[in-house]
């Protein structure tokens, strides 16, 4: 067969086991933290029919869908662009197995055909959690809480939960005497708040065709967005100024009473108060929120930290009645996963010894007729729950230490012919060269003993 | 927007968390196997650029490879065939960055447009260990001690793994003066020995235009194959039989001795002799082993259990070298892990209790004024590292029991008004029905000891 240079396509990695190894890490401590909250693991395939994702996305989104087909296949197919999609199409298709409400958890790759740039890629992995069947608010502040626990175990403490509710919104709009066309443009501008400016929002909503007197009411309530006040007081006292100032809006009262319950919910959650704060300025910019919507942003003076947010979320209620008779009330939160592996590389965060290879114990061979006590010491350490890697071939002392130090192996066992003459074995920490020799028999033991495995 | 009939893809699966948490059981349970032998986590693209796995697989193979595109994109795209064309072109890519001998396991989905039939599906999961860069019969050995020691702690015992080698069988082939395309024809009809017969063999090989003679010495060498006879003795004495007869042929000596050698390293590994054998009339299909080959095998006399291989796999020295100037020499297996897990359901092979779902406590909820004291219970036992979901609305303690019952979650924590009067927890385990009444402070070492949860 001809040779071919080998290439991988643009915007797709590889993870090699080092880097692989930390994104498990993150990956299974998040997956904990939902099992916690009762959250079940949901895996759909990669593939869907193209009709169940055309149309959900707007049309620029539509653009970036991978198309796939198979020689003699009728089917129409596609790579899914979220995960969000097709958790509605797997409910329908298989509610009558599921009981409500259906809490679901999914960290899978998905794919984007993105111009590709630095740091983003056409597939990245996405991590959500949903809950479908709930209308309370109990369900929106516990998609919160999980979120929340999620960012704490991994190790962060510096970030914030802005909350909002896509009825107060509407009501602030038609406070003002908006809607339709022009509340969609409200939403867009207020959106750009942290990139704009409070003068540059107003300029673009009076060339919208707004009123100044309207204007100056909505920059009144909708404020800065500099200022997060963060905390339970703070919040429930601005929920109060603007069911004073709204007090005529229905839409928005309700909007409020929500955010209200969603508050206190939280806070008997245990969900500190640092980490919570009422923006009615945050928009979030997918379409299909009817409720309450929330973000979490980090906390940094760091601008190379400025990385959006953290996780991102809100109530859907309508998505599924795409796929069935009636829809169901829905809430879920998206935790940018990736977004936090490259900020858990910056800060280096990932627990210490950053484990570089699986491999706990290198068994050497110092010549082949050595090699079946090798690979019976192997064994034995492997009953007792040990990774262990035997020696290939066989090379001088130094350079099996070598290679262990090299690939990060954190244990060498050496096994001469002394050693094995004498029925025991010796082992070489690499991290502060301690040596210690100890029967055959007890090889596990102090193996564990010296990586500090506790032993039951 | 439009309703849309929920589908999925002919031979595509949703897996619902009922199944997911048995086959994650399954999955992690041999990626430990795969680490205690120092074998590392890769993961590659599911998009493969078309070039990398075109030409690999034969014509019929190739028609069912899955191609991709996106609107815009100059790239011809493919969904990954298998992980063995993606192992060597990820190896030859990055290995600047990797040492050797470089022991890597992958377990992820693959994409085959079968034509779709029962329990054969279109998106499907292989589990590969692969080790490149050892030219010794360690590796070969230490591949096949990995399945065995991943199919025994998957709970089988009633299996063997038969070995042969590519180098005999072309030995064999020239002892009777067949080369080229007769010897491939050779294979073929030796393949089919359990399916058609010695006899049925002995017409093909004649049809195929080999004399009798021949024939007559052909059959006579690779026996019935319907005789397993496990054991290291018996192979042993097997292939010194072989040594004899084919004695002046030395790629057929060669092979022997390499098949000894491996043998001489499985025994060193206590791999147990009743789940080794040589078979000589052991082919496999894929056309790009080099040496040793093996497979492992169900021994059931229950018809509905004759589902293939359990396992297989064997040295393939050339493959990396399509993507690198030099080839490397490399070992790998196969775990038919959607074929084990088949099994593994029907013969009722997981651990009990079958955890149905994650969620280990439910939190009762009676009326939405006790829901702030629930949402606390509910964190005090998470911090503790249960799973707990506090029941979602209100209803009264039968619905709620029935419900816990229903999702197989085994404790459920009932905290009415009396109980948060008097600060304690009421726990009920369904299993049997035991109740127990505990201070609150004391609720997650109650709900441990119910669920029979070690307490460090």
């Amino acid at each position: 067969m001809e040779k071919i240079t080998p290439r991988l396509p643009s915007g797709m990695r590889d993870f090699l086991p080092e880097e692989l190894l930390r994104r498990q890490f993150v990956i299974e401590r998040v997956a904990r933290v939902f099992e916690a909250f009762g959250y079940e693991p949901l895996q759909t395939p990669v593939l869907e029919l193209e009709e169940t994702l055309l149309g959900k996305y707007g049309a620029d989104a539509e653009k970036l869908i991978f198309h796939a087909q198979h020689p003699n296949g009728k089917e129409k197919l596609a790579l899914r662009y979220d995960l969000t999609v097709p958790l509605a199409r797997a409910f329908a298709l298989h509610e009558s197995k599921l009981s409500l409400p259906f809490r679901r958890y999914q960290i899978a790759p998905v794919w984007r055909a993105e111009r590709p740039q630095r740091g983003r890629y056409r597939e990245f992995y996405q991590c959500d959690v949903d809950c479908i069947g709930v209308e309370g608010m109990e369900a929106d502040a516990e998609v919160i809480s999980v979120a929340v626990m999620a960012l704490q175990r991994l190790g962060f403490s510096d970030f914030a939960v802005k909350l909002n509710n896509r009825k107060l919104l509407t009501g602030i709009g038609l406070y003002v005497g908006l809607e339709g066309p022009p509340l969609a443009d409200l939403y867009r501008s207020i959106d750009k708040l942290d990139k704009i400016g409070v003068d540059g929002v107003r300029e673009e909503l009076l060339k919208s065709g707004i009123a100044a007197e309207p204007v100056d009411r909505i920059m009144a309530l909708v404020g800065s967005g500099a200022e997060l006040e963060c905390g339970y007081a703070a919040a429930r006292a601005r929920l109060a100024h603007f069911r004073q100032i709204l007090s005529d809006v229905p839409l928005a009262l309700e909007g409020l009473a929500e955010l209200e319950r969603v508050f206190n919910y939280l806070e008997a959650s245990q969900v500190p108060e640092a980490m919570i704060a009422f923006d009615p300025s945050m928009v979030r910019g997918l379409g299909y929120y009817t409720g309450p919507i929330f973000e979490a942003v980090l906390l940094s003076a760091d601008p190379e930290e400025r990385v959006g947010s953290l996780a991102g979320g809100g109530r859907y209620d309508d998505l599924i009645g795409l796929f069935r008779k009636t829809s169901l009330p829905t809430v879920g939160v998206s935790l940018g996963i990736e977004r936090l592996i490259v900020l858990m590389e910056k800060r280096g965060m990932y627990p210490e010894p950053l484990q570089r290879t699986v491999v706990q114990v290198l068994v050497s061979v110092f010549n082949e007729a050595l090699r079946p006590a090798a690979l019976r010491l192997a064994s034995q350490l492997r009953l007792a729950g040990l990774s262990v890697e035997v020696f290939a071939g066989s090379a001088k002392l130094g350079k099996q230490l070598a290679y262990a130090d090299k690939r990060g192996i954190p244990l060498v066992a050496l096994l001469g012919e002394d050693e094995l003459a004498a029925g025991v074995v010796k082992f070489k920490r690499l991290r502060d060269q301690h040596e210690t020799v100890c029967p055959s028999a007890e090889s596990a033991q102090q193996a564990q003993a010296l990586l500090c495995i506790p032993q039951n």
